[in-house]
């Protein structure tokens, strides 16, 4: 414990972290509203100028009719798939294992709306054409994290995902993409985020991760689609009289960060070489394909964290505030490039995984 | 339409609205902003001292073991009553036909949750203990809400609200306090808001209305309570990232309102007579118990609104920005008394009273 509050701690004081846009603090906030008129009217209950004006900006910016504010993606992705379940008159979808309804939301979907879950294809692999096909259970909805985000941030091919849009399309199955981290993938893709959305029925967006807002996400489909989630925004409480912090947030830091993601995608890859280099170190996928990626470490949790602190300190890189334990003998943590990382000076970077290779080679032997 | 778009119109341009605090714009929460450091770190996914603080000040504040912030008091009451059921292995609650949950949430406990639901009491009464005596059905829990705002904020003498809570705990049933407006009746009851919680198992406030925060909600009650309503609140949806522009804006404002309460009480007597001086004016209730009312007019909807507009612009006094229609021959609106009232010189006040008598007279004849 004391040992965790340690990395974290010189995570916190190292001067160049190479993950994130800046720390979470409330001058993100600051910010993003020293610029606004003050005697800009608040939303209210999800109507009004702030909410409206964003909302058609996203629709427009994805390619659908019509998109929805929502405090959270927990939010937002247990209604677009109620939605079409509902429509369908099935209750059941497919996702993968590792999506973020099965491990991080407390079993909403199923608590709050019954909604039985197939998983599909194994954890440390993404979903594929053959596993949809082979699917032998009618199912109202497919959910595709793209990039999936638990197993380092991978992506099918294009073509594949065609494939699989096509298929549902066919099928008469909706396709709902978890699209938390949409923007990220789009310069490996080299579509626009209108091209990948129109593969899919329904769209969710992140506007605090690689926007780097402060919360809140983008429902996105058809004008039946977001009106019902409407309804249900306001069920799950999410319909708040302001929503305006977030959104006016959300669109500053849309406005700002939205053409860097080339940069990050390209700085990730750079990071991610310097880590493949290392003695014991790998990253997975090995290559990114979006601004993230994790990476394992062939020694104990305990055994990365204790040799990062120095690092830190002797060169003013910080390469993660926590290390996650697989088994005994490796572990691993995750990275996202946003704005810091061309901030950080490339002899330190260089100087701080020189020290990284020696100290796990020592441990290594 | 083009009548309603100008009394709201007449209404935003009166120099002395008489209700609220101010306008709801993005002003509010520069405001509270305005002071703080930076450098203060966000709460995450409910962790972190920015939330830790806020919460244990208002568990404090409301004499209960634990306090959960919320986005809403559509989650946070949901999932009380959500609680006791399961602890009580009963589906089933009693309120208030005019309930919040029953008429503004789409049925989100029934939707959302499966509670079945018994209205207590005809809607234009407060629920008696004789209602809850005479219910023919096992309850999980009765949610009671003070002060009954869809009838203009009436409330129960204090030795009635111990009786139900006495019987309450004496038949094992769970009483649930709606205090949307709890700080509001602290100077009629001349109680303290710890005095009047502990009559409850759990307690929902609201951070935006009497205090003027952005949004937002405190529910409260013992630990393993508030344990399980996190869970719930992640399942909702409601678990955000980060939560600091409602809890450091509820903070300010709570701090810089809670002692004026009072003041707002006695403005409301003062405002609610000079009301039912006026030809066909009646307030609801007829000496206000809170900062609240609602003036009921025995013109149509249509005459009301009509002459409303010319008063303002004479007087710079604003009455209402909206009016209900009741039935072809009378309407109402409701009014909540906050900051803006002290402002109003008293003169334009009686001035505008004069020519509302004088008008509706001319209507009545």
């Amino acid at each position: 414990m004391s040992e965790k509050q340690s990395l974290s701690e010189a995570f916190d004081q190292a001067p160049y972290p190479l993950g994130g846009h800046s720390k979470r603090n409330v001058h993100v906030l600051q910010e993003a509203l020293a610029g606004l008129d003050g005697n800009l009217n608040s939303d209210l209950y999800g109507t009004g100028a702030v909410i409206d004006d964003f909302q058609n900006k996203m629709a427009a910016y994805l390619g659908k009719e019509s998109a929805v504010f929502f405090p959270s993606g927990t939010m937002a992705q247990q209604i677009a798939l109620r939605i079409w379940c509902d429509r369908q008159k099935l209750k059941r979808v497919a996702y993968h294992p590792l999506c973020h309804l099965e491990i991080h939301e407390e079993d909403g979907l199923k608590e709050l709306h019954q909604i039985e879950v197939v998983l599909l294809a194994d954890k440390n692999s993404l979903i594929r054409l053959k596993d949809v096909v082979n699917l032998n259970a009618d199912i109202a909805c497919l959910l595709l994290e793209l990039p999936q985000r638990e197993i380092g941030g991978q992506l099918p091919d294009y073509a594949e995902l065609e494939a699989i849009s096509a298929y549902c399309r066919e099928k008469g199955i909706k396709l709902h993409l978890d699209g938390a981290r949409l923007f990220e993938i789009l310069p490996y893709y080299q579509k626009t985020a209108a091209e990948i959305c129109q593969l899919f029925d329904s769209v969710y967006v992140s506007l605090y991760k690689g926007i780097g807002g402060i919360a809140g996400a983008i429902l996105a489909g058809d004008e039946a689609f977001t009106k019902e989630s409407k309804v249900w925004k306001r069920r799950h409480g999410g319909d708040l009289i302001s929503l305006y912090p977030y959104i006016v947030s959300a669109d500053y830091y849309f406005e700002r960060r939205l053409h860097r993601f080339p940069q990050y995608y390209e700085e990730a890859k750079e990071l991610a070489h310097f880590y493949n280099e290392c003695t014991a170190v790998a990253t997975r996928p090995a290559v990114p394909v979006s601004n993230m990626f994790h990476v394992h470490v062939q020694v104990s949790k305990d055994q990365l964290t204790a040799i990062l602190p120095a690092i830190y300190e002797a060169t003013g890189i910080g390469f993660t505030h926590y290390v996650k334990e697989i088994d005994e003998s490796s572990c691993y943590f995750e990275v996202s490039i946003g704005d810091r990382y061309a901030h950080a000076p490339k002899d330190q970077i260089k100087k701080a995984f020189q020290l990284l290779d020696e100290e796990l080679g020592k441990i290594k032997g």
